[in-house]
């Protein structure tokens, strides 16, 4: 039993391009068309194969879908949403995969009033962009998190639960703002520091550019690694979670200034005892298969 | 040609026994003796087989060496050098491992005066701990930076470059002052990031550890890679390498704070702006060959 007979993929990078593999490598009955905003995209992904067809329009690519998920950054989607409006099947569910929850919800229930509309974001991704970028296994084992709406129908939920199962991910339901805050501390934030701190090296006037490189191996290239992602994307998460990035930026500081005043004081005892600590969380993280084991900081042996 | 015939590996934990390992597949004619303070290391040291012999005192462990390196916590060098320093030839070259130079250049200097004495660090290393984590590959492709002192004799530093390059490294030459400064930005301001962060998920009351161990795949959990790094020796690191981190770490709450007040009035340019630039200096690190460019996240596919 297929969830859905036809699904149209808006946005045809990393993500919308591994959903369009992850279908066809999982439900190949299924019928996909695509579109993105760039010609030059659309052109790729017509070469790539993922699509079954590549629509020109928004519009024309939603005319017989099932299912609607758009793959844009999160600040595009109201626009994406207005631009297909007029040619939404009325039975059609609208998802998407955006890394912020409330205000998704809010832009596309603004959009479309009449469209039965269920947010959704998988826990997946990398450093890279691009429709060369999306392979098929992206969600093989990381959840997908499905934020309905309190009158959202089940059997709607029901189907774009089996679609992510079927992709190889695990649904979680949740409320759009626990997402919202769950993701600031497990994501937004470690992507603003990563992103912070790659400028502060490249800054510094002490320390050269190319010593910072040379020696990137002791830690710094694994944030480097992280903010390597689309600038576009990133910009709109933090634009559209504010709220919750700033309350987690907010307890971050004060901890990092509890850690500074530790070194300037030599408290050798607090430093360890938290350092300890996270030991922990890490070894739950492998356990749970939410990373490899392998000795790595991110490099192949 | 040998520059040592016989090595000291004193500390037989992740780097002490990669380098006992590496010694061993590059330059199987050298013989190494190793030490380490704790009993059980010992004889798992023994029962691995990377040393030819393992001593139970310090003092004996350096007798006969050529070369002795110290792969103890920085905080420790000092004390290990004054238990080894009544049995050391004449002629040894004293060197070490660790992340901090200034502050082991004068432990070693005062628990040694007599002694030649060449810090070094080679900057390469895991998350892993212990006499169990070490391989031979380990310094393949990684720079080991040297900071002599001025007055160090030419032979011994460049007998100590071709020992490193055996292993594999490339070496470099810097002043310790100047190799603090480096690699505080490059590794224990990261070090230091990554362990608060970790420390403020764990904290949270509105989002359960449960949840942030489940959607760490966001990026969270890379940085828990790393701050599962050994506690004591990056204690040892912060108390050592104070000035250089509290000053580095005084410009990256600036910067976070810039951040932050971007996010708070929406100024998506600003934002957009400096992720663009950090993906460059991404691009110079994989160019390097100072990581792998497989889109990974610290995960294998």
């Amino acid at each position: 039993m297929l969830p859905f007979a036809r699904v149209s993929i808006i946005g045809l990078g990393l993500i919308g391009s591994s959903v369009a593999r992850a279908v066809k490598a999982n439900m190949p009955e299924v019928r996909i068309t695509g579109f993105d905003a760039d010609p030059e995209v659309r052109d790729r992904a017509h070469d790539l194969g993922f699509c079954d067809d590549v629509a020109d329009t928004a519009g024309t690519a939603v005319i017989d879908a099932g299912l609607v998920i758009l793959c844009v950054p999160v600040g595009a989607m109201g626009l994406v949403a207005e631009q297909m409006a007029a040619d939404l099947p009325a039975d059609a569910i609208v998802s998407d995969v955006g890394s912020c929850k409330q205000s998704v919800a809010e832009a596309l229930a603004a959009a479309l009033p009449e469209a039965t509309i269920i947010p959704a974001h998988p826990v997946a991704g990398t450093e890279k962009s691009g429709p060369d970028a999306g392979f098929a296994t992206l969600f093989k084992g990381r959840w997908c998190i499905l934020t309905p709406p309190t009158n959202a129908p089940e059997a709607a939920v029901a189907a774009l639960s089996t679609f992510w199962q079927r992709l190889g991910a695990d649904v979680e339901i949740m409320d759009a703002r626990h997402h919202d805050l769950v993701l600031a501390i497990t994501s937004h934030l470690p992507h603003l520091i990563a992103y912070t701190i790659v400028g502060t090296a490249d800054d510094l006037g002490e320390v050269t550019q190319s010593e910072v490189i040379k020696y990137s191996a002791g830690g710094f290239r694994d944030f480097t690694r992280i903010a390597a992602s689309d600038p576009v994307m990133w910009r709109d998460v933090f634009l559209n979670n504010k709220e919750a990035v700033l309350e987690m930026l907010q307890r971050f500081s004060e901890d990092l200034t509890a850690l500074q005043r530790a070194i300037r004081y030599g408290k050798g005892d607090d430093l360890e005892a938290l350092f300890a600590r996270t030991r922990d969380i890490r070894r739950s993280i492998v356990e749970q298969g939410q990373d490899d084991d392998a000795p790595d900081f991110g490099r192949k042996h």
